[in-house]
Parts: C-alpha cells; structure tokens; sequence
C-alpha cells in the first residue's frame, strides 16, 4: 500500500534562508561539540565517556563502563547524524573521524555479533537476560539506522557489516521459530531499524524479525513477567507492570490511544506504519491512523510537543496537556516525524505533513540553543523561573537549556533530524513527484526519465515559493502534487507566469502535465497571524489564545514582556504586526507586536480589588527561539 | 504577652442555625462511625486495626500490629472528640465506651509509662530509636491532647494519669540535661500537647521539655542524621535529608517562610506561639508572625487550603498554588486554626480570627461528606474526572470522598475539630471580652463577677447577631470586643436598639460600659456576594474571579453547569443572586446564580475558529458542599 517513497537524502540539496543557517550550525558547531563532549572533552557539562565505553569493551582502555545502559545510542546517533552531514557536504577530516569510530566499534563487537558496551565490560554473563530494562535491542537499532545512513551517504559498507553481523545475531536468537526466544524489546527502536536494513539489503530475515517484534508485542504470557521470573537480577523494575509503560499492554492491532513512554510508543507507531506500508496490512494501517488521530487530536500541544507527563515520560490521558509540567520530550516530537513520514508514504495527505511542519519548526527546533551548545529534553509552554525547574512538580521543566544531559537521547537525535530534513521534504511514485514541506534548494527525482526541481524559498518567514523544472527527456509526464500547508491562506498559483488553478487532493496541490525544462510553477499564499483556540476540554488554555504564523508559534517572554505574564492579555481585536527583529540575539526573526493590556492586582493575595489594565504594546517571538536571551517568565497561551 | 485565652469548651453552648447542625452530625453519626471503622466492624472502608492493636498490646488478643506506625492517634483523636462532644452533650452510653477504651489503653502502657502498640508489639528493642519517621512522641502528643480533653470535660483523670506517666517518661529521656537523649520529634505534635498539659497541671517539666523540642530544632548537629548513623534499620527514610520536610533546617527562630509537611510545620507554628504566649518569647512570636503572614499571603488557597505540593505534602515556594493537583490536606487546615487560636491569645486581630473563619468554612468542613461517612485528605479547587484521581501529577486529588484511609489521620481530626468550635469563638482578659466568631449558643465569662451572654446568629446565612447580656452582679464593667470580619459590610451596631458608633480596633469593635443583665448589643452587618481576585503572581488563576459570601467560597459543579467548567465565564457586570436551595441534598444551603456565559468551541484540538459565547445561568454552591450530588467537574476559580 506504499503510495510514494520520500527520496534518499543524496538527492537533495538544502539552501534556503531557514535551513541552510541550522544545518550549518549543525555541521559545523553542534556535531564536533558534541563529539567533544562523547569523548570527555568538555569539562563543564554532564559526563558522557560514551566512545571511552566503546575503547574498554575493545580491550583498548582500563576501566568500567560509565552511564547509562543507553550510552552507545548516543555514538549511533551522532554517527548517523555525521552521515547525513557528509551527503550534503563533503569533509574528509570530519569523515576520518567517523571512520575511525566505526573501527572502533568493530573492535568492540564480540566474534558472534553482540554489541553493546554495557554487558561486554561490565555483565557479560547477563546479556539478553532483561530485555525490559537493558536496551540492548534499542542500541542495536541505533547503530543499525547510523549504518544504513552511513552506507547511503559514503558508499562505505564497514559499519553495515559490523551490523549486519549484529542483525543476523539478533534475527537468529528471536522470534517463535524452534530454538529461538519469544523475546521483545523494553524500549522500541529495533523495529524500524530493521525494516530500513531491510530495505536496503533485500534480506527478508530483517523484515521477519521486525514483524515477529512488532506482532509479538501485548501477546499473553507476559514475556517481560516471565523473563523477571527467572532472571535473579534487578536493573529497575521488576518486570510486574501492566505494560503500559511499554505498550505491551495490548497487540498493536488492538492499540487505539496512545499510551506510555511517548519515545517508545512512536518509534513503535512508526514501525507499525513502515511494516504496513511494506506488506500491505490494512489492520495495521488502521492501527496507527487511530493511534495517529488519537496524538494529534487529543494528547498534542500546539507546538508539536506530545508526552504530557513526567510520570514515565509517558501519554497522559486525552486532553491531560499541562502547560507548564509538561513533559513533551524532544524525541518524542522527532519520533512524531518519523511517524507522519512513513504515514506520508502510504497517504499523501496534508494532516501528516502539517504536523511534521508543527514539530519541526516548533519543538524540535526550540530544544536547541541558536548557538548549537545548550538543549532541552524537556519543552515546556510556561516558565516561571523559582518553579519551573525547582519545586518538585516542576523539577523537570528547566527553565534554561543545559549543555548536556546523563541522559543524553534527545541532543544528537536532533542533530540527526536537522540534517535529514531534505529526505522529508520530497517523495515521488511511479507517476508523482511530491512535496510534502516548502525547502529551498534542488531535489532529483527519477520519474520519467529524470526530473531535477529546484526550489526558491524563504519559508516560514514568507510563502513565495518558485518551482523550476528541468526534465532530462525532452518532456515528463507527471503530476507535481504540492502540500499546501492549514496556514496558507489566499494561496495563488502561477504556471510559467499565467495563473491556474489547482486540483488539492487531501491538502496537496496537484499539477498534472508534460512538464519540460524551464517551467517555473510559482506558488504564492498569505501567512497572516492566527489567533488559534485550544479545544477547551483542556481547561488550562480556556479563554487563551496562541498566535501561530505559518507553521510557527510564538510565544511570550518576560525579555520583552515583564512578569508576571499571567498579567498580559492580548484582545480580541488587536491588530497584530509581524517584524523582523534588528538585531541582538535573535536578529532576523520575525517577531510579532499588538497592543495589549497588562494587569495590575493588589499585593494581597485575595482582594475584592479587580486587577486594573493598562495598554501596553505585547510583543511575541517564535516559540523556538525561546530562552536565547537569559532566563525569565515564558508562555504560548496568553488570555484574550 | 498572653492578652486574652479562650474560655473552655464546657462554658460554651452551641445553637445555632448553621453549627448545631454539624455537631449534631459528628455527635450522632461521625463518632459511632469512625468508632465501628476503628473497630473494624464496616466491611466496605479502608482496615483500621486501632482498637485491636490496643487489645493485642495488652496482652489480651494474639496478632500483629496492623497499620502505621501512627495508628494508635487515630484512637487519640477520637477520644478527644468524644471528650468534647460529652462536654456539649452527656452520653453515658458514649462515656461507657471511651472509659472502657482508656481503660484498655492504660493496660497496653508499660510499666515504665511508654505507650505505643506498634512498637510494644512489634519491635520492643526498637523504642526511641528512629525519632524521624516513628511517630512515637507523635502519638504521645495526641494521646495527651485527648487525656486533657477528656479530664476538662469528665473530670475523670484515668487517661490524663496514664499520658503524665508518658509524659514522665518523655520529660525524663529527653533534653539537654546530664544523662538525657537530644531528640527531637520527626513529626511535631508533643511539643502543643505538653504546652497544654502544663496548662492544666502546672507541672513545670512538662513546660521545659516542650521548650527544649522547640529550641533544640534546627540545632547543629542534626539529631536525625546523627540518630541514622548508629541504628542499623530504616523505617522509611535514612535521615540524611536536608531537614526541610521536618522543619529541621535551621533554628525556629531563624525560620520566615512556611516549608516542609504542612500539617508536621503548623503543628510547630501553634506550639510556638503557645510558647511565647507563656514565656513572653518575643524572638519566638516574630518568627511566628513572619510564617503567618508568608502562609497566609504568599502560600493559602482562597478556600483556606495549605501545602500545596503532593510531594512530602509539604509547602511549596510563595505563589505555587495549583488548583487541580494542590495537595491541601485536611488536617492542615485544621491546624491553621490551632495556629491562629494560639495567635489570637497574644494578640485578638481580625486577620488571625479571618483566617480562622476562612478555614472553618471552606477546607475543614469540606472534607467531610454531609452524611458525615466520607472524608477528603486531599481538598482540590478544580476537579476534572478521568484526570483527577487518576493520571500520576492527580492520583491523589480524588473527585469522590472515600469512606475512610489507610492513613486516617484526617476523618478523626475533623471530628474533634468541629465538635470544639466553641472554644474557639470566645476568649476573655481581665477586662475584656472576646467573640472571635459568630457563634449562636450561650458562653459562661468569668469577667467581673460573672458574665453570660446569649448569642443569637445565623451566621454565615445572614448577618444579624445580637448579644444578650446577663451579669451576676447588678453591673460587670468591661469592654466587649467583637470580631468583625473583613466580608461583613456596612456594618451597624445597637445598644438596647440605639444606634452605636463602636470603637473599631484591629478587626474588632470594642463596647465598653458597665453592663447589666438585659442588655441588647446587635450588630447587622450585608453579606453581599463578592467576587474574589488572586494575585496575578498566582498564574493559574489570572482573568479569574472566585465567589464569596460571607466566609463562604463558592464551587461551581458540573451537576448544576455542565461540562467542561473551563467554558464557562461570569461576566464583571453579571448581577449574582442568592436563594435557598429548596430540595435535594443541598436542602436549605444558599447558592448562588447569575447570568453568564458557556463557549463552545471548535471540536478540533486547535483551531482557528475562536469559541462561541451562548448565554446560560450559572449556579455556585459553597464550596464546603461540593461533590455531595455525585461525581464531577468542579472548579472554584471561573473566568470573568
């Protein structure tokens, strides 16, 4: 049922006036700083000694291993991230370095394929045994999607050896076949990472495995209570929960609400979404349509975050989205776009790529620092610093981005997504090109003999966006099926100059024509500011308003505001101006300003006395430039 | 520095309109019910094992000890609430039953005075050795508290023999004395109950010991680390915490904000401010003065709710005042009003007999179901089922009372509670009289030869109170200082129906004359409904307005407004009215109704399309009478 495939990363350049600036900042500062940082170069942050851990277990260092039984996971990442740097930008010091890691890593792996630097140092007689708790199958799955990423990338193939051999070992223990065990992973990854092995290699062993994995899950008896039974070790938990912490609680098939750990659920989700896709399951399908709808439309904020709870960094319940103790991990919002890109496949529909455009340009972004060095786990939509980050409630919210975490998952997963974003922007069939996100730069496609776009864009700061075609034949018969964004407004479309109108299917625009070499389709909408209205069942945001230009929104700072920002509201009829910030911190962003009023109440507690409103001029910034400026008061919802 | 005491609870009768009603309740219903819970005679509540724990202590059954280590105070609490209740009202069935519960405790005492079943049949070599977590002077303290109750009220000194015993006991162990153990209580509670038992014996020791637990708290080296270390089991914690929890993190005096286990803090507050009282401390009233106000401006809900944070049901930092996952326990609400009944001896101003009220007739009596068979630990001022008693952040926020706790230590505090309200109203000094609260019923005075006054209310149903006079000698010469609290309006005063101008000092309005009997003082005062503001520091409650009248804070329920609250407004200008409600459960209760507005949104998670008003009537009810109609939303804050 794979309707389009989104196009390898190689085949599309990047270069605009959005993206360009961040995956520089990702090439050139976050991926050697953060290299630093595995290699324990930077004194002031968390300790990482991640790639010393991979030195020990080759027997080429003394010493224990350090961190969490994740730790590899960051090394995949970052390697799988310098993959996708090196598609788009050739660096040989930069590629030495990797290659160099990946030897490494060969010579850590033991004789039969096992990888993992916790139990090679430090258990090596408790491998496999707590499948709950250990990860084991979740590094693997990292390390596997950093060497398809970086077979695509370099044509080299020593790290999908290594992890072929680790695959093979994997396919060989696993599964209901005789001599095998009926294991599943605690922490979803391994699915999707071999679903891409598989795809790449055509080995149907890949595609087994990660079907049996996906199938076997929520299927009685417990495995995770029986392997608890025998195991005599403790790592966390004891393996008696409901198993709704890792989605086990149900077959995937029967799963319709979202629940849990939100990382594993939508690496899960995902998952689901690719095997659907591969083998036609419509059940499956159905699965994760419901399991999409249920995040998107009841357990979603406004800026892409999803995972509303601490406890478990897990789902809450629908309409459960706290403000300011908000989970809202920055993985789970990146895994929400490996979600929407494998739904995209199977359905080119706009309410897949909308929300990857809102995790995108909100979430994902903000949980980086503009300068490439500090980054959120957690992403909050309200700060009030003294709470936010201290009391316990709020511990996890921190009002600052730290320079790096004990656990560190979500820095160089960004990483990995920034630098990927081309190979989401794209995707064509037999007989359609498709663009799912406005990306400036060029995009090779194969269709009918070959067909180059390139893309002139300023998007998100405007929607004046120019296609120029070139065909290798003479002429392509295609249709161009352009996804036009909810906030779009008044869109206009040009052909070579004259206006047309299109056909929109599902939020996509469709040209249908024999194109040739120099047509130029133009594409022209309003980006006005919107006031959006959250559903009020959640009660936090009632009588709130949000604003949102394009796919970006804003929010309010005490920088520009002053505290406390409970006290602003922004009236119905304020007209609001969009203007790009002169300089400072935050020079080019387009910031917004309306008049406002401010509050002033009594300093008691409780007074008969109504607030007295002021006029003010309110001014607000993208969400994901937040916290750039020092600390202060932040929020996205602000009364009306 | 003691200006005034409050007269003792069998010079007081109540008869009135409003509390007859409850102690009646608690008299007939609550104390037969919690007596059969304690009992373990009622199959459908939470086990309670208190009486039995007695039974096998004594020798006199075989078992365990079942329940917390604190299980013994939940007898305590109820043989105090029955001493005031026998005070009031004689029952000689009900007196049967106490003498025989005293007696049985006096045979679970050991020989050398101790007194705790826990420990007596548990772990006879653990006595005195985990004064963090043991709650042994914790229970001592309320057994005292119920033995002084019971003797003023009986005159039967059975259990007031057996808790000086104890109290021997402690004095003798524990202090700065030769051959004496530094100990402090990890949960506050002895230090007020010797206060009071020195009151009633004068035994200086009793004194001494309760100033050396004040003094010593917070002192260098810290006793609960220092008692960790040599031994060798752990109850719950292993004492090398920071001492906030317990109010152990600096010298009393030193302490200006509220921290820590709420109910563990004002147990503390109180008894210091009876020891300043006592020993003219002014240090000591100061830092009485500076956590007052911190609580009372800076940490209180509007319904008289304290320690907001689950977490160590403890304070939180000024302004972190959650209304759906506050914690606001019962019991501390309850101790506020010993709190501010202590304050009021040293110093009769109307923000501690507000604050008093504000308790009174919100938090306390809320907490307990109007059958009088369900009680809340938890008291939220939003409630949203699905999410409230079940997500993790509001597992402990129930939408429903149950019927009793694992850990009860609310249910029996409620009782003595309101059943010793007429202590609470009236003081009197060498030349003064004090009506802190409206109260109906008659208080006997000592003043000048005799004084009794009648007073007629129907408080806080109206204003309109009036004080009959009766002196023993033809004329009693004093001043009559009247509480007139913040919410009564336009107030007028009458002599014997003239027009009086009074004297208003602090909060109260002071009349001084010679008195004879027969003499009429009315005071007539509007209760009009008033919208409350919050401090806008406060964010969850901005653009809100909570109703009040009189003392009385205002709910709205889903049973009268539909779901979600949170789309409901009260327009600034809506006129409010109050009316009896005629029938149902809320029988003679005065709501409230005013015409406001209900959005209605769009069903999307967000949308652009902001909410449409639609006109309805809205209807509060006090919120002392929420979730008496089954279960729902209920908020107390709305939008205006």
């Amino acid at each position: 049922m794979r309707v389009q495939k989104n196009i390898p990363l190689n085949h599309v350049k990047v270069d605009d006036s959005f993206w360009s600036r961040i995956q520089k900042l990702v090439r050139e500062t976050v991926i050697p700083y953060q290299l630093d940082v595995m290699e324990d170069k930077l004194p002031d942050v968390e300790k990482s000694h991640a790639v010393e851990n991979f030195r020990i277990a080759a027997g080429e260092a003394e010493g224990e291993h350090y961190g969490w039984v994740f730790q590899d996971s960051d090394v995949a990442k970052w390697l799988e991230a310098v993959a996708y740097s090196l598609s788009a930008c050739p660096d040989p010091e930069l590629e030495v370095k990797a290659d160099e890691l990946i030897e490494l890593i060969g010579r850590a792996q033991e004789p039969d394929g096992y990888l993992n630097t916790y139990f090679s140092i430090m258990y090596p007689e408790r491998k496999w045994q707590n499948l709950h708790d250990a990860h084991e199958l979740y590094c693997s799955g990292h390390m596997i999607e950093a060497a398809v990423a970086y077979y695509k990338a370099t044509g080299k193939d020593v790290l999908l050896k290594i992890m072929r051999r680790n695959a093979d070992l994997i396919c060989n223990r696993f599964g209901n076949g005789d001599g095998k065990i009926r294991g599943i992973p605690g922490h979803q990854e391994i699915e999707l990472a071999l679903l891409q092995l598989y795809e790449i290699t055509g080995e149907k062993a890949y595609l087994e495995t990660a079907t049996y994995f996906i199938n076997e899950r929520g299927k009685e008896p417990n495995y995770f209570q029986e392997e608890g039974k025998t195991r005599g070790w403790i790592m966390w938990s004891d393996g008696t929960e409901d198993g709704i912490y890792a989605q086990n609680h149900a077959p995937v098939r029967e799963q319709d609400k979202a629940v849990g750990h939100s990382v594993r659920a939508v690496y899960m989700y995902t998952a689901m979404a690719a095997l659907a896709a591969e083998t036609n399951d419509t059940q499956l399908l159905t699965a994760c349509n419901k399991l999409w709808d249920n995040i998107t439309q009841k357990q979603m904020y406004v800026t892409g975050g999803v995972g509303s709870t601490v406890h478990g960094e897990a789902f809450s319940v629908d309409y459960d989205l706290p403000n300011a103790t908000t989970y809202s991990e920055t993985c789970a919002s990146i895994a929400m776009c490996f979600f929407a890109k494998r739904m995209l496949e199977i359905n080119p529909d706009g309410k897949y790529a909308d929300i990857l455009e809102r995790m995108l340009y909100n979430t994902v972004l903000a949980s980086m620092q503009r300068d490439g060095k500090r980054f959120f786990y957690v992403n909050p939509l309200e700060v009030i610093p003294g709470i936010s980050g201290v009391v316990e409630t709020h511990r996890h919210a921190l009002p600052a981005r730290p320079g790096w975490y004990a656990c560190a998952c979500c820095p160089p997963n960004v990483s990995r997504m920034l630098l990927s974003i081309g190979s989401y922007a794209w995707g064509e069939s037999e007989n359609t090109i498709f663009a799912h996100i406005f990306l400036g730069g060029t995009a090779e496609l194969n269709i009918d003999g070959g067909v180059k776009i390139e893309c002139e864009s300023d998007y998100p700061d405007d929607c004046n966006i120019k296609y120029t075609i070139s065909t290798k034949k003479d002429k392509a018969a295609f249709s161009f099926a352009i996804h036009i964004p909810v906030w779009c407004k008044n869109t206009r479309y040009t052909l070579n100059g004259k206006p047309q109108i299109a056909e929109i299917r599902n939020g996509y625009a469709y040209f249908t024509r024999e194109w040739q070499t120099g047509d130029i389709l133009e594409i022209n909408a309003d980006l006005p500011v919107l006031r959006i209205y959250s559903n009020l069942a959640v009660g936090g945001n009632a009588g709130q308003v949000c604003l949102q230009r394009g796919p970006v929104v804003y929010c309010f700072e005490e920088e520009d505001n002053k505290a406390p920002l409970a006290a602003l509201r922004l009236p119905a009829d304020s007209e609001i101006t969009a203007t790009k910030i002169a300089d400072g911190a935050l020079k080019g962003i387009t910031a917004l300003s309306a008049k406002g009023i401010r509050e002033t109440g009594s300093n008691e507690l409780y007074s008969e006395k109504p607030p007295k409103p002021e006029p003010i001029t309110l001014k607000a910034i993208p969400y994901h430039t937040w916290a750039n400026r020092g600390t202060g008061e932040m929020r996205v919802w602000i009364r009306e």
